[in-house]
């Protein structure tokens, strides 16, 4: 059974579930950052998920890269599996710019995060819902 | 015309040349490190590759995750496409342990590279051509 991790339940936002994965928005304000945890609990790297299971997840890590850059204007994304500390399988998508707070070093254990208020989180969480088609297909 | 970034050149050494991606294998003996540079020029991100490349973009990460786990024994793995530095998309395939210099912090911007022997280097590069397949057929 599927259960979040609670480091990942702590820290982030429940925003949606695409059909593989559960979608989180980290509660850090000083970085847009969607979190993708694929609801596969046995699986610790994309590499043991299925063909199919890939293939769902380039799908749903496509749309959210395209919603950093269209909500946010992403300058550049960061996608990265680690998984050193939390060994859930979960995919940080993160986007950045040149005069964000940890440029042009990567974010994990740089600062602390500034959570948003609880007013901002909410409108952000259902600005997510409205961008997020019921269902994603995968077209390859 | 695909030429390869010049922080690239000189932090990795050239492995060989995948369907799709140029394999390098950075020259820092801290962490069995493998990059895979899509042979995309005008791309910046993986969700910018056609899908048929992005199809063979997972084909050949998953053999380097395979490679990784298989000649050195990955506990984790990172698997992070940044490039807040260098702009040529890259993405980063890096064995991880629970005993390596930078655990369990991620490994960029922790510790300046510590250079492989040239004949270490030659070996690695030697061993590792040999686990390359001619030709990877995505099976998706």
């Amino acid at each position: 059974m599927f259960e979040l991790h609670e480091a990942l339940a702590r820290d982030c936002a429940f925003v949606g579930d695409f059909p593989l994965c559960r979608l989180l928005l980290m509660n850090d304000q000083q970085y847009p950052w969607l979190i993708l945890v694929p609801r596969r609990p046995e699986k610790r790297e994309i590499c043991d998920l299925s063909d199919e299971d890939q293939l769902q997840y380039l799908a749903e890590s496509n749309l959210c890269c395209a919603i950093l850059r269209s909500e946010f204007g992403a300058e550049k994304l960061n996608v990265a599996a680690l998984g050193n500390m939390v060994p859930q399988l979960h995919i940080h998508h993160v986007a950045r710019f040149s005069n964000d707070a940890a440029w042009p070093k990567p974010v994990w254990g740089q600062r602390p995060a500034q959570p948003y208020s609880p007013e901002e989180l909410q409108a952000l969480i259902v600005q997510f819902r409205q961008l997020i088609p019921e269902r994603i297909d995968f077209n390859f």
